[in-house]
């Protein structure tokens, strides 16, 4: 009765949109359809949660229905601690989740506390009331082969005419074959479970299956010949196919991996056994099964080093691969092929540029069809983001209130009002409110995981070549900036996806309610909120974000 | 050259005095009169600094002189990173110091980052421009016998007729004869070293010194009888003192101490040896010192405990004396009497009262005697105020830009426009500054110990009754908020004070120029700021603070 989902339609029961907003944003968070767990308040990952007891989120609504325009409510933790007056440029909600002092910022503390009801994981996008569910999933694999396509293959249309290898057709790794066909190239997946392959063939993730790889080959060679593109499961061990794809003198043009590599005995199948046979020997002998496993991922990490060697370009998706085989086997040059982070995604943050999202607050279909139109009518020589909304507005299905997502760089240097991407995208949706051709308020917000918005050394920041990768007064600074510029909900988090103690975070909401004060804040938050991406990257040294910052004018005041 | 102090007149070199009143603040710190170390960068406490590098200082003074009205700059770890537009409302300047990834939050990883010029100590009021040399200490001892007074002797006029025994007249401890004084009681205060009697009394610390036990109670009880303030330094071991008071079956109202007992070989003195016996011993069997000084803390720590035991008020004063005893020399009781924070100064947190301070912009004493008449007329009932504020202008000298601190409570429940003591405060000397009867423009700034701006498990958040003591979502929501509420600087640093991972806490300027724009953010800062320390002690369940939110109308939601 209590997670039915967000209030939907034109009528609010706050005092402005701006309330109604972070009231129907907490409680999208918690549509059945959305949440893991709404009955226990818990949205996604692991527990993250949208608030800390009913108690605490009957009490955030019943304050949300009351704030005036120019108060503010503080939200720690999930429970609402403080109410002030602000002014109306200020943020109407404020929340801090999870923080710990740094010598007590450890799992076992948060325990201790939360067992008595003093904390609350926040997650990421959780405890700050902007979870989509999992429609984000395919559009992040999307753009993160576009950046390999234009750093590799700058002349082609995206991945057009090039071959990736991969394996592993799980839940993350299913999206793998689309969001490289919606990129133009050809794509072979190898996957040792048919029921996940016929999963990704029944719902258009995938096109092809075959168990010989000789037809795989031939099938993909022929596609990227022709530029089509294509994708082609492999009913087979991705150690397997490596070594045939040797043997064969067979060289691609990209190779990666998400199988569930980051656990050997429940994620990550030995070659030489089928599905089953594998499920047998895990029951009856796990020992071995974990030195089978160990063995094939050897295997399987020379097979794409050799590639690597010939030719191919070569990435580790998340899977913890690298690490496995040079903890367990030993080998030395597990790591001479680079994480997904530092090679795709820290060149898009070195340029401001990051995944955002937009929520129609009607709960109607068609505003996020207008909006779709928006960002290809705005930006119409960027062919890639045209394909994605087209994909998008295809396959992908709406949960919860309609949303979309969506990468822009800051790019303000090519406007002739010096506005970002982001910001010249917000002000039009704000336009189409303020016209009535969207039916009701937007809200824009994003993930934690932003160009300038987090500290978190074991995946957005690993490796910064400054060393910089645990330093926290980035992410502080963002959201006090954040705060500054004008957005509505500004959230700061410890932990997220990696842990209590592991990260800090912030995220933000912008409310675009076709008021001149929402293109006022909209200006300024879509220019602050990148920009700091822009100027962290620069400040590590990063050639990209120099040169962002000196063609968008962005200022750094040690380089200027 | 780089290090004379601040620019002082009325004169200014930036676009406007919020950023006028930055650069004076930064250059402050770093007046020789102020700052230990200005040729390092090093204001106070260890290696707390104001700029990162001599380079990112010479910028951030560059930055300021050109910044506008409607711009923010931003600062991390002592150095320029980035500048946007925000708005009016917004702070001119945000800083973030020394904040690290909770599992990299240690000396270790900073010391590793501050060798590759990555990050700066920003200790507390370094880092945040807003140190003011050592004026407050006086007065910090002054208000916590106010609060002692207060919940002891609420009958009395502060301590009047009641006597105080303590020892210690150190570099802090040497203000406690005073501090006692000021609030018209009677001071008996040991401390072996005659050179330290003298120089207090020499500078009208302390009234009288003998080192006779007899002649000091008879002097103590006959002022106390008269309810005159007295103050006598016994020149005499701390230990020996309380056996021969308890031979005597004396016992006094208060007894407190501030020997160095946190360090036995340099700090505390064994009895039965002179200073300069000591100092043999110390030099030529440092074992058996060490031994003989445990053994004479022991003896002091019962000597208070059965004061305690006999009637007396009795608390630690942050030495450490407990701790040793216990650690040292197993006595199970040591902790029995508590420390001063918990006891004295969180009531005072939990009403939102704290230390603040007001400085000068334009260098002439004089302003700061306008802002004295103007806090006794504005608060006639204050006595103790009155008294502080008489006391510091006879006996407080300034140090670089003229400024004076004082503490002032929430208490907007007695104001008819329902604004709280500071902000009443702040509003009255914003229409002197517009009325030309302050020169020039007056910055409130306080330290980051205050009632809601810190988290602190081994200082000002030790024991908090419900166990949240390492909570960091407090720190963070008060920098948000008071970012929200328009302050002119807002800062946010790790571990000044108790050293790296081991605090959060956060700082604000306000800068009254007289303006309505000053006058709309000193009333909303002032009120969020202590509003802070009302609702996180109000969610941790002391019940002053929920007494306090009820009288002075603080919204606590779970509450209301
Ligand atoms: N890139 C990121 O940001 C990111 C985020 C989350 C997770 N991951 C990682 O990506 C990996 C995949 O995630 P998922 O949710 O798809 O996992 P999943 O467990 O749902 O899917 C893994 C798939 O790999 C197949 N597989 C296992 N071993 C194989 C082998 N040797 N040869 C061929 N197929 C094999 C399995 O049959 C399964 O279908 C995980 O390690 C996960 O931790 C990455
Ligand atoms: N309350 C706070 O917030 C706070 C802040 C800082 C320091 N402290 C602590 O307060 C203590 C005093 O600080 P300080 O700066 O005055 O130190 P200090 O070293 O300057 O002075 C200590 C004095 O105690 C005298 N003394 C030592 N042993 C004695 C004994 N047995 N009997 C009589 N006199 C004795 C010494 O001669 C000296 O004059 C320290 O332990 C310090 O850590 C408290």
């Amino acid at each position: 009765e209590k997670y039915q989902g967000a209030p939907m339609g034109t009528e609010i029961e706050c005092e402005g949109w701006r309330q109604e907003a972070a009231l129907r944003m907490l409680n999208n968070n918690l549509d059945p359809e959305v949440g893991e767990k709404p009955e226990d308040l818990v949205v996604y990952g692991g527990t993250g949660r949208a608030a800390r007891s009913w108690d605490a989120y009957d009490t955030i609504l019943e304050s949300l229905r009351t704030l005036e325009d120019d108060e503010t409510l503080l939200v720690q933790s999930g429970k609402p601690v403080g109410r002030f007056t602000t002014h109306e440029r200020a943020p109407r909600v404020l929340i801090a989740n999870s923080n710990l002092v740094g010598k007590w910022d450890d799992w076992d503390h948060f325990h201790e506390l939360e067992s008595k009801g003093l904390i609350m994981y926040g997650q990421m996008t959780a405890g700050s009331w902007a979870y989509i569910g999992t429609q984000g999933i395919i559009q992040g694999t999307f753009e993160t082969l576009a950046e390999a396509a234009r750093q590799h293959f700058p002349d082609r249309e995206g991945l057009r005419g090039t071959i990736t290898v991969t394996a592993g057709l799980g839940g993350m790794g299913g999206a793998q074959p689309l969001a490289v066909t919606m990129n133009n190239g050809v794509c072979i997946a190898a996957e040792v479970d048919e029921d996940r392959i016929d999963r990704r063939l029944e719902t258009d993730y995938c096109m092809e299956k075959t168990d010989d790889i000789d037809e795989a080959l031939e099938l993909a060679q022929a596609a990227a010949a022709e530029g089509d593109p294509l994708s082609v499961a492999l009913h087979m061990n991705a150690a397997e196919m490596f070594d045939e794809l040797r043997e064969r003198e067979f060289v691609p043009d990209i190779v990666t991996d998400q199988t569930s590599a980051h656990d050997e005995l429940e994620g990550y199948y030995p070659a030489g056994y089928t599905v089953s046979e594998s499920e047998e020997l895990r029951q009856e002998d796990p020992e071995t099964y974990v030195k089978e496993s160990l063995d094939t991922m050897e295997r399987h990490v020379e097979g794409i080093l050799a590639m690597q060697e010939r030719g191919a370009v070569a990435f580790e998706y998340g899977n913890n691969i690298r690490g496995q085989v040079e903890e367990h086997r030993n080998m030395d040059d597990a790591f001479d092929f680079p994480g997904f982070v530092p090679a795709y995604i820290r060149p898009l943050f070195c340029r401001g540029k990051g995944p955002f999202r937009w929520v129609a607050l009607s709960g109607d279909e068609s505003d996020i069809h207008r909006t779709d139109d928006a960002v290809k009518e705005l930006f119409p020589e960027k062919e890639h983001l045209h394909r994605w909304i087209d994909l998008a507005q295809d396959q992908v299905s709406f949960q919860g209130l309609p949303s979309r997502v969506c990468w822009l760089g800051y790019q303000s240097g090519d406007d002739p009002d010096d506005l970002t991407e982001r910001a010249r995208f917000a002000l039009r949706i704000n336009d189409l409110v303020a016209e009535g051709e969207i039916s009701a308020p937007v809200v824009v917000t994003r993930d934690h995981l932003d160009a300038g918005s987090v500290a978190s050394p074991n995946r957005e920041t690993e490796a910064m070549q400054d060393g910089s990768d645990a330093v926290a007064d980035w992410p502080i600074l963002n959201a006090l900036l954040n705060t500054s510029a004008g957005a509505d909900i500004v959230s700061v988090h410890d932990g997220g996806g990696v842990g209590i103690g592991n990260s800090l975070h912030t995220n933000n909401h912008v409310v675009l309610d076709g008021s001149s004060l929402a293109a006022e804040k909209a200006r300024r938050v879509f220019t602050t909120d990148p920009g700091m991406g822009v100027i962290r990257h620069a400040d590590a040294g990063y050639e990209e974000a120099l040169e962002e910052a000196a063609e968008s004018n962005v200022h750094v005041p040690m380089a200027d």
